[in-house]
């Protein structure tokens, strides 16, 4: 049992997850990595964290599995800590695909990965953390969750519902103590594991060149996880539910 | 096969799905009215149309079932005629149910009545319609769409996240000539199938002697169907996709 | 005195203002049509709508003028009969403009002639409308009462105003019998009088030649207007307070 | 001259602004703090600043008058030093009022004192800061902002006016550095300058011992103050351009 306050994050690659995970640990929280795949850089998260005299460990998880996420939130409960803080951080963005091209394999799988899952999270947490008096949920979004655009059936559909899902948790639960936020990001983020994948090595390397080094024109997770700590750190008279994060040169989605 | 237009009711009980149909029927649409059980109830609604001189078929139907809105839809098409109108008419309101009281098996229910019927009658309609130049998808929808209430952690997910499908596949296929509205209701609506069963007869009874009988303070649904009317027939240089509907007595869902 | 029902048009020019003048007054309406300037299109216009064999009278009115609004009301409350429906036409698209290009003078004209002056109309208004128990307020809005684009400063702040001042009317209004709904258009409209002007001729040629004449890819003002009368018309527990309009071609705003 | 960068906050009561400015103060700026009246509390407060060892500076303005934003704006530029960052605190909240108890005078002053008062400080002192490569603009703002309640006509329009001319500013300016965050407060506040007046001294003392005194049910000024700082201090690839805030303890305005 670690004697630091726990911060989970679920979903905890080489982008947002792995960075607000960091930075929850550089100031004093035992953070427990979750992804699915990927050990070695699961580990290798592990082993920067702890270079740094921070304090983490990773597990390996399928959250789509039954009882897997409920499992592993006992399991933490028990073995490491009280979670003080979750950082919800699965996705579902598979990429523009036409009404044809998405299947309803993806289609669900969008759902469960997004909505279902940040339900199960809070089903099995909230009443813990009501228990103790309060805690923070997290949840990392995309601008999907605001508006459909074309070729984003699954993911909007996923992540607007898992939006509305917030307030219902927020209305339920911030009177309990719990404070929810939708952080959604509005723009590419600096991240070989998502955005990367996405659209190729290729493709990505170019955007690196164009964007980033300097430029500033994708987020930088590192820098969103200032955002992100510093929510989970408001004093609950001046809670925020919702903020979008977007580099100084990109236009919001409500622009043209 | 019928020479008329044919207009399909998914989800046509005693109120806003009955009530469009009749309205649709009257205009001189054949009209499929489909829904889950009370078959003396469907029968009845197609006696009445009929007994008024217009066009009415009825259906039996679990949407929930694999394959079932996907055969309906072929079986229509080569049965009944071509469907130019889809009244998507299906919800998911169970009543205001706490985190403890919402099981994943409603919280999953909701979802696949709503998000991924539509999705489902999307994927087997839309090239249908395409492939004829045209169609109109009208997805009657309800406050909870807009914002999560207390709750409404089941039916907020599953219908904001439909919400945001109706834009995806608005993006998609208004281009290629079908037309897909976001109807809103506001208010409580006079269906006794629906309403009267969530909240009870007597409680129901009340509400109609408080509101209903002249007073016009709940939702009549014979008078929305005029608007569902209205859309499916306005011009493509001038079409909409989002409407909210609500008695003059009642505020909107954004005021206190 | 007309023994007809009285439609006030507020922006009476040849595209949307003029348009749902034509069609109240085929309905049965006498239409009372105001525009700041161009007497010989308002005439044309009355002569339109008289040779038809229906009822129309026109007024030239500078809106910003002190007085002007109020005493225009009472005149025709006076004169021609009580206003059931008043569109309210009025905007103030300058066209975009840097912040260094929107001047002072610009910006409070943009407020002036959109918030400020249907503030006027509902003052004077809206106690005459309840006092006979009723009565329609449609306005006539654009995206830029949604978000804020570029260019944009002078418009966007003043008609982004006016559709919250829409709200608070009707949240105070509707429960007495008066029906306020904000009606925008998000996309260009086939109109002479103002996209025309806005661009300049050339360019508003080769628009229509791109996108009208047949293809319907600009709103016609003449569709619009049955949306705006199906609106006036709707039963008193099926209101609607607002509605985009676009034609089957154009993106929404919020998608990109 | 002032060694600090400079924070100018415009309407800096015993409220949001003072605490924003001693929270700026506090970490090194240099603050001018600016209100209309009460010159005791503005010493008081400048003293307060003085005696904790940080920098502060106050002034008397009329924002409403002509050339007084301007000539502020340069005067500072000048004496004090280059403007990193402003918070535009001034609101219009008059309290409810009906259409009739809301005089032209009072809509007019509305958006006198909010939207166009911002337009003045962005005209201003946008290019300054855009010569300078970048700066912050922190607009705090209100519920009114995001939907119209009865008996808010005036404050409604005003401000949520200014909230799309936030994002109008920001489509121009983000891309040029200049930093612009519309930061709403979605409850009551604990600020005798402000809410006290508006309620009167008796309800006030009422809502501090209902909600205050270490139940962190109304929003503390000194509390707000950090997420004010952050914001001003995100990196640039991840700005947020709006929060909301409220405590705990509050549904947000979406919910009932």
């Amino acid at each position: 049992m670690s004697k630091k306050p726990v911060c989970l994050i679920i979903g905890a690659g080489a982008g947002i997850g792995g960075n607000v995970g960091k930075k929850f640990a550089k100031e004093g929280y035992h953070t427990v990595l979750v992804r699915r795949s990927d050990e070695a850089g699961l580990n290798k998260l592990v082993a920067d964290i702890s270079a740094a005299g921070d304090s983490a460990v990773g597990r390996l998880l399928n959250a789509a599995q039954e009882d897997a996420i409920e499992n592993l939130i006992v399991d933490i409960e028990q073995n490491e800590g009280p979670i003080e803080v979750v950082v919800f951080n699965l996705g579902a963005q598979f990429g523009d695909r036409t009404l044809e091209e998405t299947t309803y394999k993806l289609f669900e799988l969008g759902w469960r990965m997004t909505s279902f899952a940040l339900f199960r999270v809070a089903k099995t947490l909230a009443p813990i953390m009501e228990a103790r008096g309060g805690g923070k949920i997290l949840v990392t979004s995309a601008t999907s969750a605001m508006r459909g655009n074309a070729g984003q059936h699954a993911h909007a559909a996923a992540i607007g519902g898992r939006r509305l899902l917030c307030q219902t948790l927020n209305a339920e639960l911030s009177v309990k103590g719990i404070h929810i936020c939708h952080i959604y990001i509005d723009a590419m983020i600096e991240a070989p594991d998502t955005l990367g994948r996405l659209v190729g090595e290729e493709i990505y390397e170019k955007l690196l060149a164009e964007k980033a080094n300097g430029k500033d024109e994708m987020v930088i997770p590192e820098k969103v996880a200032d955002t992100y700590y510093h929510i989970a750190h408001q004093h609950r008279s001046a809670w925020t539910s919702e903020v979008d994060i977007r580099p100084f040169s990109e236009q919001p989605w409500w622009n043209n």
